[in-house]
């Protein structure tokens, strides 16, 4: 029942929640004028479901279901919003990166690439230190980005956090989703985050309030990836296990940095707290 | 100048400290009978020398020169006390382990190996979570050999250190020498250490005392491996850096078992604070 570009929005497993969401708000504002508010609110449902962990479709489907009869227009005002609240984010975190810095990262998010291109771009001089971001390597992809804009990039397994956060002045990693749990963001920033505290350097998160996760939500469980991403062929006998993501606490972040500003975690528990999905929405 | 046995030592990045060891054991067991006290000095300190982070070739260079005239005789005392101590340690710290327990580790020690074969031979059934050990993945091989013994291996790749912590009942791993500065052992053990304190798993490290480093001997720094182990070809610009180990500080681990006991990280500090190198193998 669903239209093909939900049906696709499904499959895709590789691009972030901002690059899917804009694709579903293209998709809406050309299917839903004239639709029903009935039939409207099944595909948002159904576009939330077809992935169900990215907060970004959450708050499109809710832009949308406050004017269904000016979908187009609400899923062009999304898109612009979505542009611009990633536009302020990466000048406000570019503030936090000072001459001569460390900077250090994990895996591979379009935040911290753009907040460090930024800083770049102001005439900042600083390296990055991060990790390669087993299986998938996104890490090696981000290095390679951040070498390609002149910035000195160095990159370490993902056991060298010792290395890391030893030269580090400041961590900046991203995010895939806030919640109560804490930020959702690739598997290896909960223990980046725990060493960090351990070295005394702040961590910040960069995500725009898109990814804040109402608290009426529940973000369902990941489910397990192939294992063969990590071994094709395993020892006989050992079981690989594979997951993408994990929560870091909201308390081993200085602060979140979105585009209304930064918010140390009892802001970012306080808005969560007040955010609430549609109750059409929810279920 | 050096015998062969001993630049073989030196050229023999595989193998751990207790296998050279008594390699060490063996060479000189040969080749010091009838040798003057300055001649066997120098091929201790050169010995030393060609593994200069391998503690127990300090204790093995020790016992030789306590009796240099009875060389080959403290060399065979030394690795019969070698392999009773390894005996011991696997025997003790298998008794951390306990019927359906999840056991966690980190890349390979032998002493952890043997320690779970025992506590298995033992009729104990446990799991073991474990993590590859990037670059070189020892952690893979460990996983394939205690999957052989039947023993039930979850692998996991080196940042999934949540998923770990958060079902083990305790962690083991070895250690390739216990300093001042902590547990020296792969790169990966501080946050692995880090991550059980946060979930309250104790923590024990597997160390006979031939792997504690005098106070007054100064472990040299890790030279920088190839980075190509990481990746043959990073993207252009980026500078990849590869260290094999790191210490782990000692009051992050409930314990260091041996085979004298298990000694809580005062008594290790106490004990390290009173072992002397010989003068004339100093420096």
């Amino acid at each position: 029942m669903a239209p093909d570009w939900i049906k696709e929005i499904r499959r895709d497993n590789l691009s972030g929640a901002a690059e899917l969401a804009k694709r579903a708000a293209r998709g809406l504002a050309e299917w839903a004028p004239g639709r029903a508010r009935d039939e409207i609110v099944a595909v948002l449902r159904a576009l939330i479901a077809a992935q169900p962990r990215m907060a970004p479709m959450l708050h499109l489907a809710a832009a949308v279901l406050a004017k269904p009869g000016e979908a187009a227009a609400a899923c062009e005002e999304y898109i612009a919003r979505l542009e611009a609240a990633a536009q302020a984010v990466a000048e406000r975190a570019a503030t936090l990166v000072e001459e001569g810095d460390v900077v250090a990262t994990h895996s591979r998010s379009s935040s911290v690439l753009a907040a460090l291109r930024y800083a770049w771009a102001q005439g900042k001089r600083f390296s990055v230190y991060l990790t390669e971001s087993r299986p998938m390597a996104e890490g090696v992809r981000l290095a390679g980005e951040l070498a390609a804009a002149g910035i000195a990039v160095k990159l370490f397994v993902d056991a060298g956090l010792s290395l890391i956060v030893s030269e580090a002045r400041v961590v900046l990693v991203g995010a895939d989703a806030i919640t109560g749990d804490g930020v959702i963001n690739k598997i290896g920033t909960w223990p980046l985050a725990l060493a960090a505290r351990e070295r005394a350097v702040p961590v910040y998160a960069l995500a725009s309030t898109d990814k804040f996760v109402p608290s009426d939500y529940e973000l369902p469980a990941e489910l397990p990836r192939d294992p063969a991403e990590v071994y094709a062929s395993p020892p006989a006998g050992v079981w690989v296990v594979n997951y993408y993501f994990e929560a870091t606490p909201l308390d081993l972040f200085h602060a979140v940095v979105t585009e209304l500003g930064s918010m140390a975690p009892e802001d970012v528990r306080g808005r969560l707290g007040a955010l609430r999905l549609p109750v059409e929405l929810r279920g």
